[in-house]
């Protein structure tokens, strides 16, 4: 298995997430990246525009993960609250930073309208600033990434961020299984048991599917212990219980 | 404005979530019920199929939420342990229940794969039982309502609990504007100053709209101050920096 996996939760930010006014698209973004790369997602939480609700899972996400993701709330407007709510999270103020202001300035000019953008230099003391090449930097607080709401911003800045973490991803099997879930809880909660820690067992019933009832994912570190696993669930039904096993399936596809 | 909203917050159980394997169905049918109904949604948390993080989850949601929501981790498979959460919630035992047996030898029979699914007759002491017609009872723990993660079987129970709860829907307007968020920023921190806890202002910048660039959404359960804070917004910006401007929109559409 080699060294523990790397951990990540993700603190999605806004009013507009939970009225359904903009349905996010950064979760997803972010579950099949973090997967891909092989970190292991423990959390997510979605909450408005409340510094209080920020700071709270905030520090939720940043105590039990190795790395915490925010999205949204850091434009310049009234709602945009983030920075005010990661500066609470780990007790410290906010202050404008030189080197941002430069940053605003050569993006939105010196003008009247573009005085509203400086807000956007106005960040938690200790605040690191990574540069991806010209464009705007990723705020980093702590273990912290403060990325924006804006999806296209978003993945440019989660990519950059990720791919500075090593991590080692997992393998997955599915085995569609033409049985119910109650002829699999026995076997399925035995080896469960038996490979704590090395494969993890999920099951799934599909409702209405003319082919199979549940789909039963194996997902592990150890491509052996996989390999063993599979082949003993396999061996545990008669054979036209399983409609078909895929192997070795594509991260985000199991 | 009438009474006090009612709040709810949601918590999606399961490591599928939080590795992709399932792409969440239920969150965004929950949000867009609870805003059509007119309650508001606080939190979402999505958490993997484990005991204290479950727990922990419902804790905080039924504290400060006037109703909880669960999905997902109740079927008889050895990842399904959100009663276990429920119960460490509230600090109460499992029981078997005579009644649920009933129900699960009624669905399932008596036979040998049966015996799995009798896993779904215990629950946290306490439970109550909500019967919709002759299909399977919702399970409710004090202000918790623990919902199967199925998409179907979880909006025929969700739709059926909502509809016992008294809201108040909130309308909504849209102003699609042609300026920028610089532009923007002080009037509308002006306006949501003047309409704090009347009507809720937000701003969404759209990267790439031939015909405009900020969605602003105003929403309230006022219709006057709703009608008045519209019109401010407008006359605060020449007529031509206004794309279009949609009243009364839908719940889900705004």
């Amino acid at each position: 298995m080699g060294d523990k996996p790397q951990t990540a939760g993700l603190v999605l930010i806004g009013n507009e997430l939970l009225t359904g006014k903009i349905r996010d698209a950064n979760g997803p973004y972010l579950i099949a990246g973090l997967r891909r790369h092989g970190i292991d997602l423990a959390e997510v939480h979605i909450v408005s525009d409340d510094i209080e609700a920020i700071a709270e899972a905030v520090n939720l996400v940043r105590g039990r993960c190795d790395h915490c993701f925010t999205s949204g709330g850091i434009g310049p407007t009234h709602d945009d609250v983030t920075m005010e709510g990661v500066a609470a999270a780990f007790g410290v103020e906010l202050e404008e930073r030189g080197d941002l202001v430069e940053v605003v300035q050569a993006v939105f000019g010196t003008g009247e309208s573009a005085e509203a953008w400086r807000k956007m230099a106005i960040v938690p003391t200790g605040t690191r600033l990574e540069f991806i090449g010209r464009h705007w930097p990723v705020y980093v607080v702590g273990n912290v990434y403060v990325l924006p709401g804006i999806p296209e911003i978003f993945r440019a800045q989660f990519d950059f961020v990720i791919s500075s973490i090593e991590a080692s991803p997992v393998e997955s099997n599915v085995a569609y299984m033409k049985v119910g879930e109650g002829e699999l809880t026995r076997p399925l909660t035995e080896l469960a048991e038996s490979y704590a820690g090395r494969v993890d067992f999920g099951s799934y019933p599909v409702l209405g599917h003319p082919d199979y009832s549940v789909k039963v994912t194996l997902d592990s570190r150890d491509p052996e212990a996989l390999s063993e696993a599979t082949q003993r669930l396999v061996d545990s039904f008669p054979a036209e219980a399983l409609f078909e096993l895929a192997e070795r399936v594509e991260a985000g596809e199991a």
